[in-house]
């Protein structure tokens, strides 16, 4: 029987992604005047809202299926597929939301990738799709041997984890960075001033924080792994239910 | 007998936590114009000194060093204290360095804490000396009973890497934040041109980050656990050798 503690701590993680996208997304449209795909300003609006649906919630959403406690009755394969295709929905979210950036930054002739928040969230994105396409050829095609799904499992788990933290890291490095820009000294309101826009950015930022640290949290107990009484990795490997 | 794998990674740890004080005290000595505590911005240059050294690196170094393999045939005890003191010396430097940004912000008559890195970054701070004093009354007083050991363990671990967490976000997003006011667009070299100091200071995020991952795959790989015949644990209560 699955632990309270756990489902609370999925519905914890799981508003807390909720919030993050709520507060992204009127950031973008209420503060910073909402979307559109032509270059602008506008377009580079979409680059936040993406990446953190994609990137942070969406990935943080995908990493925890196997340790959802409803699950656990039902079989292996079916959640790998469910894994690893909302993993591949986050990677494509990523990859719009940096193609937001770019276009943006090439209509207002800036260089792309000079900061560490830029350096950090590219090496985040480039991390998730080799990761994705090891996790693809090591776990779900048939031809690979079980060998070599043992020998991935822990690099596959550790190297997740890695994403994730590199995630949060560029995505408060991105927001502090937007708001000392959008929020300049030499504006009327700036952010050393704390206005309104401030505190609720700020407040995203926090959201964005504790999303992590449940999702790594889950990630983290060894309790709360899928049982190994998993008919389905049993009759593959004795030992290696979790491949 | 320990892993090489475990002394490798060990030896990339420390090589990657000595780089990053070497880059740090560069970038304040060299590029930002040295040190003094007079609350100009000679006192700010302490603070990324003394947040990469207490915060991150050695809070890095006392975090692991139960998994110093040279260590598991010594009393337990004796590497409490060495852990506890590490830590209480990085959480002295952390403070220290919070003063240096203080006073340097009332010297200038910026507000205190309005970004989202400082926001980030006082939480650290606060959860760590929480985490210590927890630590110290849970873990080292003789009065602790053994309950109270091991329901503490795992929430202290996940603490533990959440504090990491923390401090590395933190360090990236400071680091950004501190290149985008000293190498402004109306500077003769703007952060957007990628000049020397920008390019060096990447690479200390980028050796922050690294640090912090290596760190982080130290602690989350249950192999590499102080091993269970631990006389001292063993007599206090079979199975709880970690407390």
């Amino acid at each position: 029987m699955p632990s309270v503690c756990l489902c609370l701590t999925h519905v914890l993680g799981l508003c807390l992604g909720l919030l993050c996208l709520l507060f992204v997304t009127l950031w973008s449209a209420h503060w910073r005047g909402g979307f559109s795909w032509d270059g602008s300003a506008l377009q580079f609006n979409w680059h936040p809202v993406l990446m953190v649906s994609g990137l942070l919630v969406l990935y943080g959403y995908a990493a925890v299926v196997y340790r959802l406690p409803f699950t656990w009755s039902q079989k292996k394969r079916v959640w790998k597929l469910v894994h690893a295709g909302l993993m591949f929905l986050a990677l494509v979210l990523s990859v719009l939301g940096l193609c937001a950036v770019f276009d943006f930054h090439r209509f207002i002739h800036v260089p792309h990738l000079y900061s560490i928040h830029s350096w950090v969230g590219i090496s985040a994105v480039v991390l998730f799709a080799v990761q994705w396409a090891l996790g693809l050829a090591g776990f779900l095609l048939p031809c690979s041997p079980l060998w070599i799904r043992s020998s991935l499992k822990p690099v596959h788990s550790w190297i997740g984890k890695a994403i994730l933290i590199l995630s949060v890291t560029a995505c408060i490095s991105g927001i502090n960075e937007k708001l000392l820009f959008t929020l300049s000294e030499n504006s009327t309101e700036p952010y050393s001033s704390l206005p309104a826009e401030a505190k609720f950015v700020n407040s995203l930022g926090l959201l964005i924080v504790a999303f992590g640290l449940v999702t790594f949290g889950i990630l983290s107990n060894e309790k709360w792994q899928r049982p190994e009484e998993d008919a389905e990795s049993v009759q593959l490997l004795p030992n290696e239910h979790s491949l």
